[in-house]
């Protein structure tokens, strides 16, 4: 006997969005005037990591993440590019980088298929604003957009799933979290959350080794958020 | 010299649905079986008056919501029905009312043509999950909600707008809060808001005498939503 899933909350970054192909785009065309020996998509890659390790020690706010953009991008270059001349406004064009990703071909009409049925609510490191108009460019439906600065908290803290909770008066076992990252559905499975995964790839390139594969038998294991939509139909959840 | 306005929060009951019809047909559905000698129409605004009164030593929560809902519910009842044996589940079907009231007739496409230029958000009393059911309902298509439970306060406390606003990352003057209620209006102009105005002279029946025109000189005053967008538009803001 399940109880019927109300809502699905969804990591955005490599799961619903291609960040690395919106970032690579973004840092190309804004540091295209210093010529071409930066190599970008490396470049891409130190700069998300650096976010990584900022994020970890930072606040939840809004300002928090724009903070952690900025430095972790100075760090990146400094590694790949050396000194460049950039500005103030530079920098802000660069970190806005993060508001105009690309949806995967699959997501924008996984997502509409869903909405019919399901509340559905972006829940990922991303403060409210940034997520705002990041869907707002890449046309993502949502019905709610929920953050580190609503929450008060981020992963792996299961906290940031509960509070969302709490937010659509649901319990666990009426939400479902769907994300291309296994880490998120253990942490999600571990605090009563029904699990959803497909595997992304070519999110980190074409050499990726991480998320092939299901590391667990999450309660959907799909091809990808359309396929994830037929099942969640044919399951009667 | 305007800043330019990139968000626009909406109070809802009153300005976006007509609350005084949805709630008059849910509880007369609801209240069928008692027999036709309960005034329906005053028991229902008895019940608004009564969760006003709650609401004001209320928490922000999603729980204190209903529970106001409930109270109110309760001493409506009495004043007008006496004591009927209502369940526990009716209860909770009359209360959720709330997240089934119809848009007045230009608000969704309002919404709609705003929503191509602006943030466009709810920003009232009631809690976020009940505005996430009552906007599938009625098909409100906004970006983001904001609720009480997430501002941790309500009106007339204007930092239910200025935290709403701090959650988008923008300034007060980067945002119009848009209200049928010349109160709200107010307080959002001390706060360094823009506002915006049109009068809904049925939303109290038909002997209303509040808000049928501008308190202020507010900085757009329309007929109704799709005119407000069409100012809007007039005026580059």
């Amino acid at each position: 006997m399940h109880a019927v899933v109300k809502a699905i909350f969804f990591d955005v970054f490599g799961t619903i969005v291609d960040w690395r192909k919106g970032l690579t785009e973004g840092l190309g065309r804004g540091l295209a005037r210093f010529g071409a020996d930066i190599d970008i998509p490396a470049l891409t890659g130190t700069w998300v990591d650096q976010i990584r390790q900022e994020q970890a020690r930072a606040g939840t706010s809004s300002g928090s993440w724009k903070a952690s953009c900025r430095t972790g991008l100075e760090a990146a270059l400094r590694a790949h590019a050396g000194e460049l001349p950039l500005t103030e406004r530079d920098y802000e064009t660069l970190v806005r980088a993060w508001e105009r990703l690309p949806a995967w071909p699959d997501a924008v009409p996984g997502l509409r298929a869903l909405r019919r049925e399901y509340v559905i609510a972006p829940c990922c490191d991303a403060p409210v604003s940034t997520m705002t108009w990041l869907a707002k460019t890449a046309g993502l439906p949502w019905d709610i957009i929920i953050g580190p600065d609503i929450t008060g908290t981020r992963l792996p803290d299961p906290e940031h799933y509960l509070a969302s909770a709490r937010l659509l008066a649901l319990d666990p076992e009426q939400i479902m979290i769907v994300s291309a990252h296994n880490a998120d559905l253990a942490v999600a499975r571990a605090s009563g959350f029904r699990t959803g995964f497909f595997s992304r790839p070519r999110e980190h390139g074409p050499h990726q080794e991480a998320d092939l594969a299901p590391a667990e038998a999450w309660d959907i294991v799909a091809f990808d958020l359309l396929d994830l939509a037929r099942h969640l139909e044919a399951a009667l959840y």
